[in-house]
């Protein structure tokens, strides 16, 4: 079978390499680990069958995390009438500038033109769902009386459209895929330990699962939700020293209750409208871990989510040959597997060794077996990994080489998911040490500006305590912002204690992380 | 904690029974199920968690299924553009009636009153996918080019709007949830391999999870899909002796390859037009398991579809015996779990034991564990089934009974899997049952006018050699149709054999499958 996964015959681009075009290089990356592309649809993408699975490995992560905190999935309506969304003030505000918007029900040709049937206009126009909120709490209104009631712990996996004008792979596309967790509380004390929770658990599968490090902290009032109280998020750096939000979890108060006239009676028999928290996280995440980890040659991915975690590729000359190669590529399959280990032999016939070492590693895939007849007379397997430890200087041709390893069969087989385990280590040790490599505490704007136009910038840790417009002027003469407020114990020792905004000199408390971003 | 998956306090819906309405049992099976509702989004449902945590165990199976045979999940834009629509004439006239139409990007407030924003008209409208086909080719023609390219097997999860008029929960909703497998093949023979191979995949997700018996046959030129050369499905019987299709794989031939121009190099070096499948179930089939088991106590769930298998209660009255009581309860979840066994331990309190029979037999958990004091003391549990195979005539009280077995402790644990293995039987061989009790052979219209119209109808076998205004005419007199013309082994013995139409009188090579239907 020659088709891999929908890849064009003879589809081999080059990655362009990030110290040339970091914006052209992350493109290739996608291109080349045949992750996803362009529609003709303005700013949908397709997400191509590797891209899906990275996805779908992502979602069980994800997923079993939800149920472990007691959460439950549920589907809610795709459209939203126009009005439910006017119903938030600020939400409606935050959101009726990029909504897909559906006026009728049917088409009909007229003069062999196919048109939207006038005569099915709706009375009232649909929205696309840019998030739930709305919709759902119409529903959570038949569903809550009583504390007894509560609390509601409810998660939806979906598309969601905001109509885009600029997009960008993964990172910024007019749908998406996410999930919205959406829960109901009795108090504000229980909602706002919901909010921290499952911040929590998402920075926990952003280093434990994607091995990225994350700053964990609240936005400020001019980057919160639509609609929201407060709005916290988790921060990751991606290799060109810019920040990507990774995920968001909101405190919405009773803005949503009263929106949608939600109460219940609480314990004193006295009603009360209920309190709400969201967070989600989508398939942004995907240009996140691209991001993150990919080199020059293409995709490297974490091996806990790496869809394929061995390749097995047969090597031969004669027909001979490749039965005997392709029957011990298939045996160590099966011992890998028994092992848990994701594992796929390709047997594809008519294509080089070498152009099957470049594909898969362009997929990322983490470890490679090579088989060949002399491995069979020795009994030996060569283990290849798609990264090792840079060493500052050494030829592509020797860290080529210190990528194999040669061992007997039975111990290659064995030293598979030691190695996958420690490779996943690495990699979020290699990113947190790229992170602490452009990271600075900045206490003048001297140096702020040396940091971002000459040294190429990365997180800056700087006290803080302007005003929205002083933002604004750091944005418009760096090209920076506040990600966030960080938690306390998210901020370095160094970077610890109060001192004097490094704008207006104005006392603060402590310092904000501060950098360019997607 | 008080909620059960949003239920609302003292929400204790009565199930009337089928004998007396059965269009209103179904919808309260559902309600009573807390399995989805109505939302204020006209046609659109919402999943409530129990009835969607029934279509995620439906996911598992189906996808484990398709990756087993050789398919890939991917994901497509949710809108088509208008144009696109249009390349597949049939298929263009046959859902141009019962879509909804994006006509703008943005909204704006005027005297007050927030409007589409004329200003951000589209000019193409997009349509929400009612189907993939178009858009999905028009990708394909990216990705074929050689025979090495083929087959292509790619399937995507995803909601699909279709706007009915009258809409039915689960059965039809404007927007639906399903799978659409689509693939691309080098000849007309693997294509049709594929059509019919998918079918078999469904019919057999469809006896052996959820335990419906299914007849597979050919649909009729009228009841086609817009766009293919031919379409299989396969039908289930419904309590009330109706028909539900439950599933359709389609021959596109070459249609959707010419519309969006996807040719491919084949092995002599020519070019040819790719041929198609796509084939799909939706949460119809929620809809389907519904009115093949449950009863007038509310829903029945074949246990391999069962969020919950087993459900433990323990019972108490003072402090000190809810304590032993649900201590020795989780231990015996803990026990069961090992075992793979999907437990859930209902430590509620405030709500009395018979309150949560009667909850969770509305939710056809298959299994209830009892678990009281004097159990303790007599080291046994009592294990309550959802259901036992019915006696003529037998008193409620007496089959309640039945439905109990008090077992010595270790020996319970041990029968849970083979009961739950015994029962996933018993409710395909009821199910069965109850068709060939409701199926007749029949060669007269004095015959099919008496089983129709005095006997309540059901399956019929009848030779058919009618036209297209004949079909019309069965529809009109007695409200029925050709649900599909089976498959030779599909046709009971007793039914085989060549005949003569039953309308017409004109020559008949094989009876067909005529039913009223959903």
């Amino acid at each position: 079978m020659g088709k891999q996964d929908g890849q064009k015959t003879g589809e081999t681009a080059a990655v362009t390499p990030r110290a040339k075009d970091y914006a052209q290089w992350y493109l290739d990356v996608i291109k080349q680990g045949l992750l996803a592309e362009h529609s003709p649809v303005r700013g949908c993408m397709v997400i191509r069958p590797h891209g899906y699975a990275i996805w779908e490995k992502m979602q069980r992560e994800l997923d079993d995390r939800f149920k472990a905190t007691g959460h439950e999935n549920a589907y809610f309506p795709l459209f939203i009438p126009l009005s439910f969304l006017t119903k938030e003030e600020k939400h409606a505000s935050g959101f009726a500038k990029e909504c897909a918007v559906i006026t009728h029900h049917r088409l009909k040709s007229v003069n062999g033109e196919v048109v939207p049937d006038p005569e099915s206009k709706l009375d009232e126009p649909l929205i696309v769902r840019p998030t739930s909120e709305t919709i759902i709490w119409a529903q959570y209104k038949n569903w809550i009386q009583s504390y007894r009631d509560l609390p509601l712990l409810i998660n939806q996996w979906a598309n969601v459209v905001r109509w885009e004008m600029r997009t960008r792979l993964f990172l910024r596309t007019a749908e998406f895929l996410w999930q919205e967790g959406h829960t109901a509380h009795a108090t504000e004390k229980e909602a706002l330990e919901e909010v921290w929770r499952m911040l929590g658990v998402y920075a926990d599968f952003a280093e434990t699962v994607m091995a990225v490090p994350v700053v964990k902290g609240r936005k400020t009032e001019g980057e919160r939700f639509a609609g929201a109280i407060e709005t916290l998020s988790i921060e990751g750096m991606m290799q060109d020293g810019k920040a990507l939000q990774m995920g968001t979890s909101h405190y919405l108060g009773q803005n949503f209750s009263k929106g949608a006239d939600v109460k219940f009676q609480n314990k004193d028999g006295q009603l009360e409208y209920v309190y709400a928290t969201s967070w989600g996280v989508s398939t942004r995440l995907i240009g996140a871990l691209i991001m993150t980890h990919s080199d020059d040659a293409g995709l490297i991915l974490p091996p806990k989510l790496a869809p394929v975690q061995v390749v097995i590729i047969p090597i031969y000359k004669s027909d001979d040959e490749r039965g005997r190669t392709t029957e011990e590529a298939r045996k160590v399959a099966a011992e890998l597997k028994a092992k848990g280990v994701a594992v796929k032999v390709d047997e594809r016939e008519g294509i080089m060794p070498g152009a099957k070492y470049y594909e898969w590693e362009g997929k990322g895939v983490p470890l490679r077996v090579e088989i060949g007849p002399k491995d069979l007379e020795k009994g030996s397997l060569c283990i290849a990994r798609r990264f090792v430890s840079e060493i500052a200087g050494e030829a592509p041709e020797a860290q080529r080489k210190r990528r194999k390893t040669f061992l007997p069969r039975a111990e290659a087989i064995d030293s598979v998911l030691p190695t996958l385990d420690a490779m996943q280590k690495e990699l979020f040790e290699r990113a947190k040490k790229l992170r602490a490599a452009r990271t600075r505490v900045i206490d003048t704007l001297e140096d702020y500006e040396k940091f971002f136009k000459d040294e190429g910038g990365g997180f800056a840790w700087v006290h803080w305590a302007g005003t929205s417009s002083d933002e604004d002027e750091m944005a418009k003469r760096f090209e920076t912002g506040i990600r966030n407020i960080p938690f306390e114990d998210q901020i370095p020792p160094e970077a610890r204690g109060e001192g004097r905004c490094l704008l207006t000199g104005k006392p603060s408390k402590q310092r904000v992380l501060m950098s360019k971003s997607y």
